[in-house]
């Protein structure tokens, strides 16, 4: 199936949102979604956006079901590693199921890869659930490394009550 | 024991570069710190840095055994969560063996949090190692979850080598 990645517009956060949802519903947490596709376009398409985003969209006459040609996303953002310096985090990657198994998914990371390179950011990092051996998988073949496996690297957040109860605790200077 | 919480400036660079290494050396993995004072000095103090950091310092009385009253750091970054929008990134919180159990730490993060709040950030989070029971039990206690127990979530990375092939692979459109 013939497939165009290309940087996303303001104008596709509608779709990236609708594809956020069926990765939520997907990995099980759609309760967890609280952003619009307003933030989207605010926080993305700034004068310092907070992501970036890459689209992956086929022709009119490949459509899904529904009716949509944008098939798959990929949102990354910079980070910054005190060991190797600048680097990419990549949020999300999605393929709508229908459009699996073309190479969408690899052309959107082989994308993302290039952008960090282009960038010249040393790593690309991004988390995964352990029940999903299909991505884990992907990310294996293609030389990544699992830093829970090989490191014992465990990622803890604080959600917005712990954080209320930290900064009320900040020293004042 | 005094001590005071400031951000960081370009004049601090060193400082921080130093207890980098400090932390490598503690985390057994001295030999991936690839980056110099200048990197930080370039990154961290620019028009749009990649980082942001905050310094503990104590008074020139109770300075070290070497002499450095800069005896602790937090460098923190912003991210982007595709659920619940704008959050921040913990790279690094660091306190100075000897300067340990006087709530520098304590200090630290509740500064980051407070960060996260004003920047109207919705979480905070960190990775931490399965062997640094310390810091797992310093970050649990104050209302931490760890998404790597709770949610099987994983951390992967592609480094350079792996990047490299996987830029050459990008679709060209």
């Amino acid at each position: 199936m013939n497939f165009n990645i290309r940087d996303a517009t303001k104008e596709d956060c509608k779709d990236v949102l609708r594809m956020i949802v069926e990765l939520a519903l997907y990995e099980k947490m759609p309760d967890q979604v609280k952003i619009s596709h307003e933030d989207l376009e605010r926080d993305g398409f700034c004068p310092n956006p907070c992501f970036g985003c890459l689209i992956a969209e086929v022709p009119e006459e490949n459509k899904s079901k529904e009716g949509f040609t944008t098939v798959g996303y990929a949102l990354y953002f910079y980070t910054y590693s005190t060991r190797k310096g600048r680097a990419v985090h990549l949020e999300d990657l999605y393929v709508m199921p229908e459009f699996r198994g073309f190479g969408i998914g690899k052309g959107l990371l082989s994308n993302v890869a290039k952008v960090t390179k282009e960038k010249q950011c040393a790593l690309l990092q991004l988390s995964v659930l352990d029940w999903n051996t299909p991505s884990r998988d992907f990310y294996a073949a293609r030389g990544a490394q699992d830093l829970t496996v090989t490191e014992g690297l465990h990622l803890i957040r604080f959600d917005e009550q712990s954080l209320d109860d930290l900064g009320n605790d900040a020293p004042k200077n």
